[in-house]
């Protein structure tokens, strides 16, 4: 079938040209009739050969003459069984000590979500399976059991229908973008800082201004600045340092967005985990005039894979963002929704994250303490949470050379310049939640062995 | 703490403050002194208190005096509880008849789809829930298993490395549109035709011109127009009327698009169910420049809120594709991912697509004959396949005004005109497959009746 269609494209075979029976066809290539036949009727169907009363089959006479020359069909069956086969090796990969951001999905509880989600099926019915024009912002139930969480335990101020369901943060941050910026806005962001935010500001071609991070967090940009749409920033825990946003900058921040009439992103991406002592109330709750986007995501305490996060807006944004989300496709999926909703619903979630809490605060400590005994070249500042770690290379050192040669040991350290607009103090982010104890000594030894093949190691200052 | 906060907000509470003891605030509150523990607790590590030693605790002194005036924080326990109880009752809606394009969600083999669902998590193993970065076009599985479908099923000339993943077929258009487009270009497309791809365009401001249909399907721009970027068209079935793009036309289409180096999107939404022959060949596979961005879905095939589409892409668009995907929303969710790849390799794809054309069919020709027998004012053109029926009204008949009439009637009928820029012939899209035998029989009566009571359903020829 695809060697007449073939000829026909290629002009072998024009209109009006008759074709052999399925009987002289069949013989002629040595297969059976009812596969001429089958292909027959199909290319029939396809307007490729039309029947002439008592004649016989012909190439179709609508299809015009002198066809395109350029050859571009391939043929293909031989390279299906290959595909075939290599589908089957393709194989899922693990991050690799010390991959930032990544939480340990071996403590996720597989069986109590899977339970959740048969139950989810069960009492919400078929019609989770069904198009829902009212669900571009999320399911509803889920958006409640989630304004009241954010409400409870991150003091953000929202009703439930400010609440939108997004594809992971990144959506959110993709589609604030859209809808906030062009190529004429200045955004104001963390430097350095969260990657997926920054390249979400470049697509629309809007320009960066980089601010510093000190003790306190973001140094915000001059009280009577009017230049910005928009500020990025990660108050709970600065990514990638760790650093907190101090109260008194926070109420300053917010107080600038009122008077200079600025947008803020307040990326909240994994507050939950906090060791010493509740998380951080949310700077949307101290927002008095409704500039702070909140942005959160479940791949942090639940799974990457999952790909559910949220927003909350402002009420002036929540009819605009809807709209694009809905553009951008229509709605997150709906079964993984209800599940979500049932498992923070359940207590699932807390007893989750309070148990992920343990074991990551757990490897911090170990962490810390080997990195210590070990007498690496890096300098820790104290934090009290997170996943990540920045360690911090002795001034002048090249932290994108040291990151490599990380890489080259099998380990992904990405280097805290990779996370910078210009200079930076040097520093390599190293993230501990997704390994088990073994694998976080076993890598900081072949840390060890890196820094020591090049002569680093003992002569340094330990914080 | 709620009320503390407040009040150090407001200025009630200013720096330096000393609190009463927890002893002292458990008394005067008639709350467990374990509770403001707690909360002093959380405000502490807040910042929004500070302890001094042997002092007791005070407001923060870091605290800025004079706060915001404006009263945003509202009471919130109330509306909770309020909303945890409209929580239970909030119901998913199924589709009213006759709204188009819904599959018939009860047909869908839930059970075979949920165990396939498990049989992906043993054996691609936990690491399905991990962040997988080489995954922005989608699970390699999946698209390798896709490629094959395409091109046996579709006659689709690709290799799997064209098949990018996407969030539902509207995200493809979403991300073609933010790739291809801006505000200089202009789109020629389908009038009447789809919604979600002319808002996709819409939303980057470009220019609409729109092509009419005749019996062969899109009539085409003149031979010698350079001034589009893209073409949008569904071949297979134009959405509404159902008209199937000749293959002269297509061959034509093609040749215009090589010649004039434009885009052209083929949207294949519903070729799947096609009743009297195989699917027609896609576009695409006539395609000899790579001008053809093929768009396929899953919403048809399987379930709405499943969320899975996916893009065929000349090479030249692979990789700035799977960026902006990337951007977008990282990848889309790989647990379905997976499913859905052992649901097509399984084979029990197939057997459900054959069943939903079986029902469909059935559907189709119930709804036409009673259409007749009833003497609807309607005239239906014929059509092998598809989801949906187009009844054309009386020449001058407002069919806006005749979809108001049914939506009152509860029936959702929407108008040919809605899905038309500028005038067109007026008529009412039905979607028939979502629907069984009765709720088919019983809405057409509704119909004659609706008819009926504005005079009409005698005196028309019906087709």
């Amino acid at each position: 079938m695809r060697q007449i269609k073939e000829q026909i494209k290629r002009g072998v075979l024009n209109a009006g040209d008759r074709m052999p029976s399925s009987r002289e066809l069949s013989a002629h290539l040595q297969i059976s009739r009812n596969t001429v036949v089958y292909a027959y009727d199909w290319l029939l169907s396809d307007g490729f050969l039309e029947t002439r009363a008592r004649l016989g089959v012909f190439v179709s006479s609508s299809i015009p003459a002198g066809r395109p020359k350029r050859e571009t069909v391939r043929p293909t069956d031989e390279r299906v069984n290959r595909v075939h086969a290599a589908s089957r090796m393709y194989a899922l990969k693990s991050p690799e000590p010390f991959r930032p951001c990544q939480p340990d999905i071996r403590l996720f509880p597989l069986l109590i979500w899977n339970r959740l989600r048969g139950r989810a099926l069960r009492t919400m019915g078929l019609n989770l399976l069904q198009y829902q024009a009212g669900c571009a912002s999320g399911l509803p139930a889920l958006r409640k059991v989630l304004a009241a969480y954010l409400r409870d335990r991150r003091g953000v101020n929202c009703d439930w229908k400010q609440v939108v369901v997004t594809s992971g943060s990144q959506q959110a941050l993709f589609l604030i973008t859209h809808l906030l910026l062009n190529a004429e806005s200045k955004v104001y962001l963390e430097n350095p800082g969260y990657l997926g935010a920054r390249n979400a500001f470049l697509s629309v071609g809007a320009q960066l201004s980089p601010g510093r991070i000190d003790a306190e967090g973001l140094v915000l940009p001059a009280p009577t600045d009017h230049s910005f749409s928009l500020i990025y920033t990660t108050p709970s825990r600065q990514f990638p340092t760790g650093t907190c946003l101090s109260l008194a900058r926070r109420l300053e921040l917010v107080r600038f967005a009122e008077e200079t009439d600025t947008w803020v992103i307040e990326d909240d991406y994994d507050s939950e985990f906090r060791y010493s002592a509740p998380p951080l109330q949310s700077l949307q709750g101290l927002d008095p005039a409704g500039k702070v986007i909140y942005v959160g995501t479940f791949s942090k305490t639940l799974f990457p894979s999952l790909r559910l996060g949220y927003v909350v807006l402002p009420e002036s944004l929540v009819e605009p963002f809807t709209a694009i989300k809905g553009l951008a496709d229509d709605f997150s999926p709906l079964i993984d929704q209800a599940t979500l909703s049932l498992f923070l619903e359940s207590g699932a979630f807390h007893t989750h994250v309070r148990r992920c809490r343990r074991a990551y605060s757990e490897r911090q400590t170990l962490f810390l303490q080997e990195a210590k005994r070990l007498e690496l070249p890096l300098r820790f500042e104290a934090t009290d949470g997170g996943m990540n770690l920045t360690g911090y290379l002795p001034e002048g050192s090249d932290d994108e050379a040291w990151s490599g040669r990380c890489m080259d040991g099998g380990l992904d350290v990405p280097s805290l310049s990779s996370f910078s607009i210009g200079p930076c103090a040097p520093g390599l982010v190293f993230g501990f939640t997704a390994f088990d104890e073994a694998s976080i000594l076993n890598a900081l030894h072949v840390l060890k062995s890196i820094f020591a093949a090049e002569g680093l190691g003992v002569d340094l200052p330990i914080a």
